[in-house]
């Protein structure tokens, strides 16, 4: 038996892929459905495959069911390819398993030819149109069936247009456009050495061939390499009957949704133009009307069309976004797709198509895109405004929300300006902790420098304010107190506004609205809760962060970093007194000055978040960080330790290092000063007791100790804590329950899991660290290595943003894997940014993780996440 | 049939190490060779671990042993504990299965009362020792096995000599001996309100039982936890009759080697003392006799010695060194072990115990231990003149041998003192690749900061010169050019000594001493070469680099660093105008001016090698490493690329990152700029055509692409090396086989080595990175943390100095094993510093590899240690 190389799409259907390529198997689903879609057929990736390795040429039988299947077209659209009178017309298109640009694309027209046109001519009773069809169509196949360049074309039809003093193209009339056909031929001509093809067949299967030999181009093939593609897929062929819409008064064009894209609201909401083609809808020359006009125009097409409609919403179970085009009264589906809609809008679909009965809830949760949900959390710009405005350059989205407002280059300037009323905008090179009042009082934070886990990105997250991060464009003149971007300079007190959704700058005060949260919102996310297996917890460092990730609907708190408490303007000079201390003594003696402000921050938190869990990190960043910067600290420090400030600025330089985020950090600090660990260890217990016994609760504070990489680095840390504890409760009469665990986040604590886990008593996977270390790429200095990254296709997305699961998803398994059977009862977690992600959510519900931490407003977007990841992969 | 807790010397072997402990084991051993060693017994583990765990109480069955055992002891020693004429006396001593600080130790002298002291003063006519051994009897047995301080005792013993007027414990009669020892029973007596126990057997249970709880103290809990000791073990206690060398002229003691432990030679050297105790040998009081001296004294007992000593070498197939003692004409063994040597002494020793039929040339490989040969390649301190030096400070022993000379403070100046005909030390906080002239005319490298990877240690090594690193201690003043170490303030040149082997530092000018090869090195290196599976490669920059490493054995380069051939000071303009253009093209035309050096470089390098294998890797480091320091720099660089010192100013700061470690560097640069590879491509293989073509020979170079993490980083500079070695053919009109490949040093790309595998053609470990990533430790910071960490027990070693085989060792493992199958003929490499360390080396023959590559000083090292490994582990 011979081999099938052609397919009508009715023989077809979606789960084809492999063999009709993407765009042939969608075609043929929706033949099958009943749909009016233009008919036609595929020619399959096999035949691709063998025309390419036979010698670059379709075989008889190829050819022989290419030709069955232009018959039955033509039987069916009651044309013929070439016919005088009533021309079939037809695409051609590539379409490969996977879309792959630098692929042969489209050609369009196929079937003209000298008398055809005639007859396209006669039969729309318009010949500018059949003349225009036809010259396209010469250019169309000379440049990507036969390789004539285009500009030729271009240039002589400039030329043309010259000599008739057209400016535009549709200054050009019928006759114009048949000396411009002409014209076209013999540039072929002269390029070719043979006329244009003239036998439709003839360029049927030459447009065929062309489209297999672009799955060989050199483009095409590096594309292949870069994008893991085998070359064996091969590309189908798709020819599909052309129709028109501006065959006359009883034909059209439009495109409709089934419900409204902007509020979620129940009525179908489309426009539509007769006797016009697709691009005349886009194009905005004549205004379109409202789909109900249809009705008045053509009540029985309008009837087939809201049928249809309906039928397609039923069969996708979701709001659709349909292309139609109407010939001669006959109505024709050319596309159909889920409709993109706002945040709101997609919550009133999916709440109200499960009170429809058409999808339980678990489908709707699979109909609200997570990262969505940020729209409701944070200012939008008015839509209108932003319209009006152009982008001067773009960042990293570092932090979701509109904001617009004045710069400030200093943390103390915003500040006083933000008190003083003014809406904030802080620009930055990059921030540091000592910011944090100055990024709290902002709309918005600019950074020059950083990646999606910078400081300021974090910190922007945690807080909810916009941050646009590493918008590396930007000439930063911090003397002057002014930037460069885009060409324009701008100087404090200068608008400017940031899309942090996006990355955009804008040079001007764009409007922003505020956020609004409806009922849908609770009736969805309760839905969520109820489905999830993944807990949810926050990353809080305050009372008021913790409140805010309640309200959100956080279950605890996955990371609180207690350095931040540190930098307040009433604690800092205490800090670094203790860090400039020479012996032991002298630092415990700084430390008790410092423990009274810890175990204040620690009640409050415990108050907040009453019998919810909560993890308390040891000090993790390096000393350094917390050093004077100006001479009128070191004076002040000085004065307050008793050394001199040269002492001082030698203490100082002896802390720098090569690579602070490799360096003396995390628990190595504990283990060089164990009196800050003692210190932490006591705050946290003595708060856990008081609290526990003003609110009448049971507290059962769970102690991390980050940056550990080696059993015996995390059994030290631990027996310190162990030993100040039940000095604690000795001191106290009073005992709580309480675990001793570890970040993992060093890539050797990943792959020693399994003797990690004899001592920790839960893991909390740092990503941000793992990813930093995991593929050797410092957070701090990845924005312009990520853009080149990114932009050459190396990396698909940022890996600081979206977690990798081929490299640091296999040590976090790895991790579980190992530590599961040593300690069942391990608790595990996940505290990096990427807690956040919903990609990286559901990874971390795959791998079988307790929960998952992020900032607090990210809270909902995890929780929908996780519920998705059971749906998905229920566990 | 009840448990057996007891067993006496005879009955037990080297092998029953679990169940008698280290000592017991090893005693019981020697006992079954017929040597005269001081008989006893032994308590086992099972006893301790049941005393513990059962209220701390000996069972009635333990007791009955114990003393079953005892009267065996007295039998065979034909005395009685506590006999009042002729007392046995015993030492008590722990012995776990590992050697374990923190519990109790010895008890020497067990057995002495008030009256059995009279009977042993009587039988050596020594009341004086008789009354010594008492009072410090009482001492050890109230402090170690009591727990009374001896503090106690010390301090009464000071105020009775004081009382005297003598000075030192020897200037006390037997008269006051007598005093102290009543003196130090009333001590006993107020500590305990019981006199001291006179029962000679309570005293023996009682010591059983201390070492029992020593077990179980804090001390050893902590120690256990530490070091993963089960708490299950448990400790032995081993009982041994005591003997004396100082019981009249047929007594004495001494000590022994069965061959000359300096040269090797095949003599028996020896000392010892008559009548004297061990200790008397040691402090050098008395000279002691040759041990020749013996055959005169006591012709029968040296015999007996000569043929022990004989005995002893066979059995343990090595040159031995013993401690023997004669009491009273009779011989005993106390100790023997391997006895140290110097690395021609091994070397003699291994090469003669083969010729003399002894030992196999396998066995002679292993009994050299790869890092002595050290020694043999480096120069060396006179023995002599180090012996009367004491060591101002430590640093890390970075790169081995001796080194004195004048001290200077910049590479500038070194190299001027150099060629002005001084011998130098170059003093720096840290080196950079820009002092590397002054490194190579310097004695020896000493620096304030990094550890033992960073770029001096490396450098020093890949030199041979002496190198000590990371000395925190130093307080350096580069102004001043002074530097103050152990209270003393060095300056320009004045003379200091470094040891490179073990980081000491002196402050005067020691002689030092060329090192020598001898002819017992080549064979011994023959019978390593012959042995080993693994190859043995060089890191070499150089051609002159590239001869040493051959001279010393190495098979081809498994490292050429492309970035050190640009310090030089002709090269390193040109190529900071390179980094400083603005455009693609700026860029281009300044590499081409860099290109002719390139392959100059690349083409001396071959010559040397001929048709060794050779890989060379692309450009690593990050590029702000090749700024301009000084302002003059700046206004040169300024005046060549027309560029002002401003500009060049502002795109240096751009270049600088947070953690470069981790930054734009390796195959990043290579996907920021593919021009640079692009002309590395070219060089490399213009280079190879042209020396195959000259020298007529095959070279097929091996292109390493570094830091690759991602498969899709590593197919994109693929791309770019193969297509412009594509057009070298071409233009060239000439082909040679090459392989591209990539370092495994990004814990991503190890963790994804299957798919890294499908591209690269070879694999080579970057472990120095490696070790970094996977412990987020960076090397250029370590120096602080890593001593703190070692002093602290957390790591055993410098990672960054023996390979991590639990975190990073695993890695390399996983990458070997996921790489084999994608690729079977894949060729596996480490270019880390690890390939010259044994340890290291025996891991990569074990998991596999094809070679190792180290730099040329150590490929001796790596030979044997890779024969050691092929005899340990045979593949």
């Amino acid at each position: 038996m011979s081999k099938k190389y052609v397919y009508m799409f009715s023989e077809g259907n979606a789960g084809m892929r492999n063999l009709l390529g993407g765009k042939g198997a969608n075609l043929a689903e929706m033949t099958n459905l009943g749909l009016p879609v233009p008919y036609g057929f595929t020619i399959s990736t096999e035949a691709c495959t063998e025309y390419n390795e036979g010698g670059k040429k379709l075989t008889d039988e190829m050819i022989d069911q290419i030709e069955v299947a232009l018959a039955k077209l033509e039987e069916i659209a009651g044309k013929k390819l070439g016919d005088p009178e009533n021309p079939l017309l037809v695409s051609v298109r590539s379409g490969a398993r996977a879309s792959m640009p630098g692929m042969m694309d489209t050609v369009l027209n196929l079937g003209l030819n000298d008398i055809s046109v005639e007859g396209l001519a006669k039969k729309t009773g318009n010949t500018r149109f059949a003349y225009d069809s036809y010259r396209r169509f010469i250019m169309m196949f000379a440049d990507v069936v036969i390789g004539v360049s285009k500009s030729k074309f271009e240039r002589k039809l400039d030329e043309y247009k010259e000599s008739v003093g057209a400016k535009y193209d549709t200054d050009l009339t019928a006759e114009d456009l048949k000396k411009v056909t002409a014209i076209f031929k013999q540039i072929y001509l002269d390029d070719q050495g043979k006329e244009f093809p003239q036998n439709p067949k003839e360029q049927l299967l030459e447009a065929a061939m062309a489209v297999f030999r672009s799955w060989d181009n050199p483009r095409a093939f590096v594309y292949r390499r870069m994008n893991d593609i085998p070359y064996s897929w091969g590309t189908a062929v798709n020819v599909q009957m052309m129709v028109f819409g501006n065959m006359g008064n009883t034909s059209g064009t439009g495109v409709a949704f089934t419900r409204n894209a902007a509020t979620g609201e129940k009525a179908m909401l489309g426009e539509y133009l007769v006797n016009a083609q697709g691009e005349d809808v886009v194009a905005g020359v004549r205004t379109p009307n409202p789909i109900a006009k249809l009705k008045e125009d053509m009540p029985g097409v309008y009837d087939q069309f809201m049928d249809i409609a309906n039928t397609l919403e039923k069969h996708y179970k979701d709001m659709q976004d349909m292309e139609f085009t109407i010939e001669e009264g006959k109505l024709f589906f050319l596309q159909t797709r889920n409709g993109k809609r706002t945040a709101n809008a997609a919550l009133r679909i999916a709440v109200e198509m499960v009170d429809e009965g058409l999808i339980t809830t678990d489908e709707a949760l699979l109909r609200v895109e997570p990262k969505q949900l940020d729209q409701l959390l944070h200012p939008a710009f008015d839509q209108a405004a932003l319209k009006a405005a152009k982008a001067l350059g773009k960042g990293l989205p570092a932090s979701p929300g509109a904001a617009a407002g004045k710069i400030y280059f200093t943390a103390e300037e915003a500040k006083a300006a933000a008190e003083a009323g003014d809406r904030v905008i802080l620009v930055r090179l990059e921030t540091s902790p000592e910011d944090i009042e100055g990024m709290a009082a902002s709309q918005g934070i600019l950074t020059v420098r950083g990646g999606m886990t910078s400081h300021a990105a974090v910190v922007a997250r945690g807080m909810g304010t916009c941050c646009v991060s590493g918008c590396e464009e930007i000439k930063m003149n911090e003397e002057a107190k002014t930037f460069t971007l885009g060409g324009r300079t701008f100087k404090e007190g200068d608008y400017i506004s940031l899309d942090g959704s996006t990355g955009n700058i804008y040079g001007e005060d764009i409007h922003t609205v505020k956020a609004e949260i409806t009922g849908n919102f609770q009736t969805f996310m309760a839905w969520a809760d109820a489905k999830r297996v993944l807990k949810v917890r926050t990353n809080a460092d305050t009372p008021n962060d913790a409140q805010t990730a309640i309200d959100f609907g956080a279950e605890g708190i996955g990371l609180t970093r207690t350095e931040h408490m540190f930098f307040a303007a009433d604690r800092i000079m205490k800090f670094r007194k203790m860090i400039m201390s020479d012996t032991v003594e002298e630092r415990e003696a700084a430390l008790e000055g410092i423990e009274p402000f810890q175990k204040d921050d620690f009640k409050g938190i415990y108050k907040a978040m009453q019998e919810r869990p909560v993890t308390i990190r040891l000090l993790d960043p390096p000393l350094h960080e917390f050093m004077p910067n100006t001479e009128e600290e070191f004076a002040q420090l000085a004065e307050m330790t008793g050394k001199t400030v040269e002492e001082l600025k030698i203490k100082a330089r002896s802390l720098h290092e090569l690579n602070p985020m490799m360096g003396h950090r995390g628990c190595r600090l504990a283990v060089s000063y164990p009196e800050i660990a003692r210190m932490q260890a006591k705050a946290i217990m003595e708060a856990a007791i008081e609290v526990s016994e003003e609110d009448g609760i049971n507290i059962k504070p769970e102690i991390m100790i980050p940056l550990v990489g080696e059993i015996k680095e995390l059994k030290y840390v631990k027996n310190i804590v162990v030993e100040t504890v039940e000095k604690v409760f000795e001191a106290k009469g009073k005992k709580l329950d309480y675990l001793v665990g570890t970040m993992i986040e060093i890539p050797r604590a990943a792959l020693t899991a399994d003797q990690i886990a004899t001592e920790a008593e839960f893991f909390s996977f740092g990503t941000n660290d793992l990813t930093q270390m995991t593929y050797g790429l410092s957070r701090d200095d990845a924005g312009k290595i990520l853009a080149d990254y990114i932009d050459k296709n190396i990396y698909e997305v940022d890996p600081t943003a979206r977690l990798d699961r081929a490299g640091v998803g296999l040590l976090m398994q790895w991790a579980v894997e190992k530590a599961k059977p040593v300690r069942p009862d391990i608790h595990l977690g996940i505290c990096g940014e990427h807690g956040g992600d919903p990609y990286s959510v559901e990874f971390c519900h795959q791998i079988g993780l307790d929960y998952v931490s992020c900032s607090p407003y990210r809270v909902p977007i995890a929780r929908l996440a996780a519920a998705q990841a059971q749906i998905n992969f229920p566990r």
